[in-house]
């Protein structure tokens, strides 16, 4: 090392101790021949002395410099107590300029308002800032703890392929020309989802990956086209084991990295719970505003908006008071997400209850309102009419905006929970297709719950999955299920969703191959990897806890990738060529 | 969990318990009424005993089954000592299948001779094998050792992009068309160099990453066209630094996988002295034969063949008794690599000296020739006369050669060693265009020794690189070197190169940008992970530790890929698009 120590390390205890350090030149003030620098390094920063001017004057804001001097401890008055080597200061001997930096295109320290662009395009400048530098930082140990809980729990962690074939999640893969097969293309994995199913097959039993995924998805805010999960999976398990597992392992990043007490076992709610207490399959459960069922309760009303097979509500406190422009915005933001708009009754003070809906309610139902919602004066009441699933979505995402607008969310709680007993099917909505039919909630290959085993598909509306996501403040960060392992239950997962044998064969027939050979049952979950780091490190953006993110279109300003090809490499990789029937270096026809 | 205990861990203290086993049936024997099955899980294996045949009828090979009984210590006599559940066996009173399966493509157990075709397609049967099974544990457990060493050192680990910019390290990139700005592509990257440099710019000091790389070259026996490195990066470190580092990641692995203490620290040999007495940068140190130069010896021979600027010798123990037909086969050997032959002489018994060359040597030149080359009565000696390099190349190869015929390879011996201060630059090659000019032997980013970082423009021939590779066993597997961080230095590099500012500026612009904010100097060190792990776990084929590999053509029997795409997968991903000017989402112009 060209240095002896690390300029964050230096107490008092060192004075007197002759030192070198090396890093960078946070900050420069100059005092009537003497001059002060803050020496920055990876491990914190240490001021130094330049007594004679002649040392200091070329240095410049984030110069790289090695500096020798003797450490000693501050003049009294002048210790700076936020300061970890705020007791002493090193007086330099020597200075030696490492390499010298252009002007900054914005300063490291104490810029705020540069915008996203700017700082990913000079993200090693970026990186050097204190959020950033220890977003990345939390990142990393969070990847040393969940090594270290897997290893203990006897998983082997295997790498499966980047280079594969087509894997059947929803979203378009991204592809890959092959230079030796031209005419033929790889694609990169969406998730090791069959491989590590695979896996199982082999009698690894505990399998382990961080997993790259790559998804090649339409443009979203906090979008990324390759992300990072911690992939997990098991054989010979049933839910339980499989939730544990979670357990422990998010139990010790929150423990290691923050010195939080994961409440384990963490609480388990339904979907079917979750969907009708806040309209969302991951409610942030930092706050208490719940849906209200009122079906029942306008089940002979002769208002027509609410003649419909699910009439639901939730409560703004306060509410009543917002003003006309406020209530507006409300009809607005409704109709932003596909909603006619958000019928609302405002409770008085006096009890009263007013709005343009309450002249459409009988005496009767007007009555028992407020009682009904748990609404009290001074509070609006939002409500939602329609089909059950789009209704308590609108009121789910009013619950969060009320949320928010209210000040309700405790920033500094955690509020884990699990959700279970999701839907194994789902139908075909309109959109795609109209005949009705069905699509899996989560994946082809989920299980039924074993109560379902053998009737699922005699009412797939009601089959419930094996499944179980851990949400955490709102977010779903992790999510898995005990998946079929028998070829029969497959076959009847696949009638109920109209895939022919054909298209089986033709979209995992290696899977399902595999499956002849005596697979066990298992099961397993995936973390979300940039969530979970997000959520340790204090982000707001996944991009915040991603070394070299790119921007929503997938595009990166550091790198300027994507960027055109030359004729040369369209022509090398093959781009151009039509498949060939054979394959070199394979004997066996393509599988399918 | 649906088992109570794991087969393999049964011991004598268990007699008595009742137990539930889930695993598969690896063998099965009948005796009259009594049926043996080994039961195989992850863990091992251990005796079932079925005592009425109604139990155990149908369960067959590669069944999984769960198997409930009680354990038994063995009758006297049947004990089995080889095994650790060998003291026991489990009386089955219940037993259920899990999952059938169909007869296997090949035998589970003792199968050898199974081609590598049929081991790959059925892949997930060949990791049911012992061998396949314990290669991929192997590399796991080595994995979970390089984090907790990188941990226990300060590293940050760091995700870098898959999705990027061609990187320029002189293979070709695969490419990735990019849907959502057509006519763009992402190449993925070969390693992650140019990111863990621009992490050193960004302060983090210590990088480490499991790094994916990619890789699309030509047809050779054991290339995969992904694989894993082991990707370190440190800043304010000196060569001495980056060594000792790597024999700390190394020697635990080795001591904890294999009980092997590593000699640290390891000797170090400088490349001219492994060409000079091994005719290899990576010489296979378990045996001890090695060149002799001739050149002095030779320097008035009247042989036109060695009037060459280098000749040298190499001696084959026991060479003298070759048959015609296997000194014949010596000459095809070196046409096979690209020479004109080997030359030889034969050192009779009686000391004389035979074979086609002796004639045209002089009695001097005879006469001192054994003594020169150490060779013995009986032996033979090796020429090839030249160029140095090729020669030296020629010479070490068969060096190999003699070293695996003679079987004087230990192969329970690890011989690690450092090859230190390689040239920075070798010359062009004809082939490669001619006109002379110089190519870097690392990458263009590698430093010079310090006692050449003034002048190794002036002697570009001579000019020594801070480089260091660590060879295992006459392999290479891990190299790396200390980088330049001065912009005038790495300047005076692309002189040497003949690369021009545009063409700097094009390959790397934003590296050379990102130099000019204050860079620290830094170096590092790649293993290569298959590399490592084969060593670690005795395989033949880095395919050995690979789950899911592909053959050298890059298809992968099991899945199929790569394959045809369809025309709308190909509309989609604009791979047929022109690129655009402008970029969505990116205000800046695109960086070069």
């Amino acid at each position: 090392m060209i240095r002896t120590h690390e300029a964050g390390t230096l107490r008092r205890e060192h004075a007197g101790h002759k030192v070198t350090l090396a890093g960078w030149v946070a900050r420069r003030r100059d005092h009537g021949g003497v001059v002060f620098i803050d020496l920055r390094d990876a491990s914190g920063s240490a001021q130094v002395v330049f007594r004679e001017e002649d040392h200091a004057h070329d240095l410049r804001a984030e110069y790289c410099v090695k500096i020798t001097g003797e450490v000693r401890t501050r003049p009294e008055g002048n210790e700076n107590p936020d300061l970890p080597t705020g007791e002493i200061e090193v007086v330099a001997s020597e200075v030696e300029v490492l390499s010298e930096s252009a002007p900054l295109p914005f300063p490291i320290e104490g810029g705020s308002g540069v915008s996203e662009e700017a700082r990913l395009r000079y993200r090693y400048l970026d990186i050097r800032r204190q959020q950033i530098a220890h977003a990345l930082r939390v990142r990393s140990q969070a990847t040393y703890l969940a090594n270290e809980v897997m290893r203990e729990h006897g998983f082997v962690y295997v790498e499966t392929p980047a280079l594969t074939r087509s894997t059947p999640e929803g979203a378009r893969d991204f592809l890959v020309p092959v230079r030796l097969q031209p005419g033929s293309w790889y694609a990169l994995p969406q998730s090791p989802q069959l491989f590590k199913q695979l896996l199982m097959v082999s009698g690894l039993e505990r399998y382990y990956q961080l997993a790259r995924c790559f998804r090649d998805e339409d443009l979203r805010a906090d979008r990324q086209p390759e992300f990072t999960q911690i992939d997990i999976e098991m054989s010979f398990v049933d839910q339980d084991d499989v939730i544990a597992l979670g357990e422990a392992l998010i139990g010790r990043i929150w423990k290691e990295t923050l010195g939080y007490e994961l409440p384990v076992p963490l609480p388990r709610m339904t979907y079917a719970e979750a969907m009708a207490r806040y309209g969302s399959d991951k409610p942030d459960l930092r706050f208490g505003v719940e849906l209200t069922d009122l079906t029942g309760y306008f089940a002979d009303t002769t208002f027509r908006v609410f003649q419909a097979p699910y009439v639901g509500a939730v409560v703004m406190p306060g509410g009543a008071s917002q003003t006309r422009r406020e209530l507006d915005a409300w009809q607005e933001w409704a109709k932003s997400r596909g909603a006619r708009g958000l019928a609302y009754v405002l409770v008085q003070e006096d009890g009263a209850l007013g709005g343009p809906v309450a002249k459409n309610l009988s005496e009767t139902e007007l009555a028992g309102l407020a009682g009904q919602t748990g609404a009290r004066p001074g509070d609006a009441i939002f409500f939602a009419a329609g089909a059950p699933a789009a209704s308590r979505d609108l009121l789910g995402a009013a619950r969060l905006e009320i949320g928010r607008r209210c000040g309700l969310i405790d920033e500094s709680q955690w509020a884990f929970l699990w959700i279970v007993d999701a839907p194994m099917f789902e139908p075909v909505s309109d959109e795609k297709g109209g005949e009705g039919g069905w699509t899996p909630v989560h994946h082809p290959f989920t299980g039924p719950k074993p109560e379902w085993a053998d009737s699922f598909q005699d009412h797939p509306g009601e089959a419930l999955a094996y499944a179980y996501d851990m949400v955490c403040n709102g977010m779903e960060i992790g999510g898995g299920s005990i998946r079929i392992h028998r070829a029969e239950m497959q076959q009847r997962v696949f009638d109920v969703l109209g895939i022919s044998k054909e298209e089986a064969e033709s979209k995992f027939g290696w899977l399902l191959e595999a499956f002849k050979y005596g697979p066990p049952p298992h099961g397993g979950i995936a973390y979300g990897w940039d969530r979970v780091c997000m959520l340790l490190a204090g982000g707001e953006s996944i991009r915040d806890v991603i070394a070299f993110p790119k921007t929503a279109s997938g595009y990166d300003p550091l790198t300027g990738a994507p960027s055109p090809i030359t004729v040369e490499q369209r022509r090398e990789a093959g781009v151009d060529a039509a498949p060939k029937g054979d394959r070199p270096g394979a004997d066996a026809a393509p599988r399918s």
